[in-house]
C-alpha cells in the first residue's frame, strides 16, 4: 500500500482562518481513512498584513520553506485573493530539486505562481480546487476532487476534455492578463487555454481579452475554451453580448480557434486542469 | 485675429447625451464670444449599442471621418467609458496627413487611442479634460481648461510640472496596463509617466502596477508621478498601504524613480499633459 501523501498548504495571497484548516484536515481524514493524506497548514496561512496573509517576506519564506521540504509531496494554495505576484519571481528563484518534484495546485490569484512554475519546467502543476472551496455550499466535493488528484491522479478529478487534448492550461482571465510579458508568462504554444473569471463586469473582461488575444504567445495556442464567468455585477448599462459571444469575438479577431466550454470556474464544480501534457 | 478653432467630437467608447453636447457648445460660445471654437459633435456620440456609443463599425467610421477631415483642427473624445481598444488599431491604420496635423485630447479609456497615435508619431496628443466633465460639479472649469488648450495652448491649462520636464505622458493605470505589449504601446523612454485612476480597489491597482513596472519599456521612463486615485471602493479588508506607498513600493522594486504627485485625475482639477516634449 502506498504511503499516505503529505500535502503542505501555504497562502501566497490572502489568509484563511484556522477553523477552515481544521475542517479540511478533518474532512480528508474522514473521507480517506488510512489512505488519508496528511495536510500541513503552514502558520503563515493565518497571518494578516493588510490585504495579505502576512507581509511579502513572510509569504515568500513560507512558500520556499514548504516547496523545498523533501518530506512533502505536494504544495497546495490555501486560497487566492491577491498577492502571489509580489513573491512569485523571488520564490521560484529559490526553489530546489525537491520543489521540482512536487505537485502544485490552486487557481485564481495562485495562477501567477502556477504560471511561473510551469514556465520554469516544473512538471506537476495543476489548476484546481483549494482548501478555501470548503466554505462554498457543497464545497466538500471540490476539496475531494483536489485530494483525489493529489492521492492518485484520479481521472474523475480532471476537466473532462483534458484527456483528449495534447496540452492544456487554465487561468483566471485577469490573472493571465497580469502576467503577459512578465518573467512568469509560460510558453502557450499548442495548448488548449481554458479561461474563467468571477465578479468582473463584462466590459472589464472584454478589455482583458483584447489584451490577452493581442499577445503573440497567446495567438500560438491550439485554441481557447471558456470556463464559467460567475457573479458578474450588474452594470448601469447592459454590455450587449454574452460572455461566450465576447470570447468568440476576440478569438475571431485574433485568429484563435474557439473550442467551446470548459468545466472550470470559481465554484464547487471546478475541475482539475494539469498544465501541459497529461502526466501519469 | 486668428480664425476660431474647429473641434470635432467623437465617442470611441461610451455614448453621451445630446443635451450634454448642447451644454458644452453653449458654454464655449458664452466663454469665448467671437473667439469661441466651433464644436462639432458627430452623431455617433449619441448612438447606443450595448456598452458602446454605436457598434465597432460606427465608432471606427466616425473617428476616421473626423480625424481625416481637413476642416477640423482638433479631435476631442466625448468621454471614456470603454471601447477604444476595439477600434484603435484599425482607426490609426486609416489616418492621413490631415489627421496627423490635428490635436487630440481625452483621458481614461481614450488613453488607448492617445497611446497609439503617439506611438505612430502624431505630434499633438494630450491627456486632458473631455466634454463629459461638464457634468461634474464645477466641471465647466475642466472643460474651459481643455478649450483654452485647443485655442491657444494656454499655459494655465497644463499640469504644472510639464514645463519643467523634458518629455511627459499620462495614463489611467488600468488603461496603460491593457496596452502593454500591444501595437498601441508607445516608447516611454525618458518620459515622466503620470498615472491616475478611479473606482478601483487598491489591490487591483497593485496588481496592475506589478504588471506595469515589470515592463522593460516602462522601466526606461525618467520617473513616475502619481495623480489622483479617486473613489476607491471600500473592500472587506483594508489594503494596508496608501496609494502613494503602493506606487513607491513598485517603483523601488523595479528601479524606477518616484517623482511625487501629479495634478491629474478623474475630476474637475484634471490638467492637460501633452505627450512628448512640450510643443508650441
Amino acid at each position: 500500500m502506498a504511503q499516505p501523501k503529505r500535502i503542505g498548504v501555504v497562502a501566497p495571497g490572502t489568509r484563511i482562518d484556522p477553523e477552515l484548516a481544521a475542517r479540511v484536515k478533518a474532512f480528508a481524514a474522514d473521507s480517506y481513512l488510512d489512505q488519508a493524506p496528511q495536510i500541513f497548514f503552514h502558520q503563515q496561512c493565518f497571518y494578516t498584513a493588510g490585504h495579505f496573509a502576512g507581509d511579502d517576506a513572510a509569504r515568500l519564506a513560507a512558500f520556499v520553506e514548504f516547496a523545498n521540504d523533501p518530506s512533502l509531496d505536494a504544495l497546495w494554495f490555501a486560497r487566492g485573493g491577491y498577492g502571489a505576484c509580489r513573491i512569485a519571481e523571488a520564490a521560484i528563484a529559490q526553489l530546489d530539486e525537491s520543489a521540482r518534484a512536487k505537485t502544485y495546485m490552486g487557481y485564481s490569484d495562485g495562477g501567477v505562481l502556477l504560471a511561473g512554475l510551469y514556465r520554469n519546467g516544473f512538471p506537476n502543476v495543476a489548476h484546481g480546487p483549494m482548501p478555501v472551496d470548503m466554505i462554498r455550499l457543497g464545497g466538500d466535493a471540490a476539496v475531494k476532487r483536489a485530494l483525489a488528484y493529489f492521492i492518485e491522479r484520479a481521472n474523475e478529478s480532471l476537466e473532462l476534455t483534458v484527456m483528449f487534448e495534447g496540452k492544456t492550461i487554465a487561468f483566471n482571465i485577469m490573472i493571465l492578463q497580469s502576467i503577459l510579458g512578465t518573467s512568469l508568462e509560460p510558453d502557450l504554444t499548442g495548448h488548449v487555454l481554458m479561461l474563467e473569471d468571477v465578479g468582473e463586469y463584462l466590459y472589464r473582461l472584454d478589455r482583458a481579452l483584447f489584451h490577452i488575444t493581442s499577445s503573440a504567445n497567446v495567438r500560438r495556442v491550439k485554441g481557447v475554451k471558456l470556463g464559467r464567468i460567475s457573479d458578474v455585477p450588474e452594470n448601469d448599462k447592459p454590455f450587449g453580448a454574452t460572455e461566450e459571444e465576447m470570447v468568440r469575438y476576440w478569438c475571431e479577431r485574433s485568429g484563435i480557434a474557439y473550442l467551446g466550454r470548459a468545466d472550470i470556474g470559481h465554484d464547487v464544480d471546478n475541475r482539475v486542469v494539469p498544465f501541459g501534457a497529461l502526466n501519469r
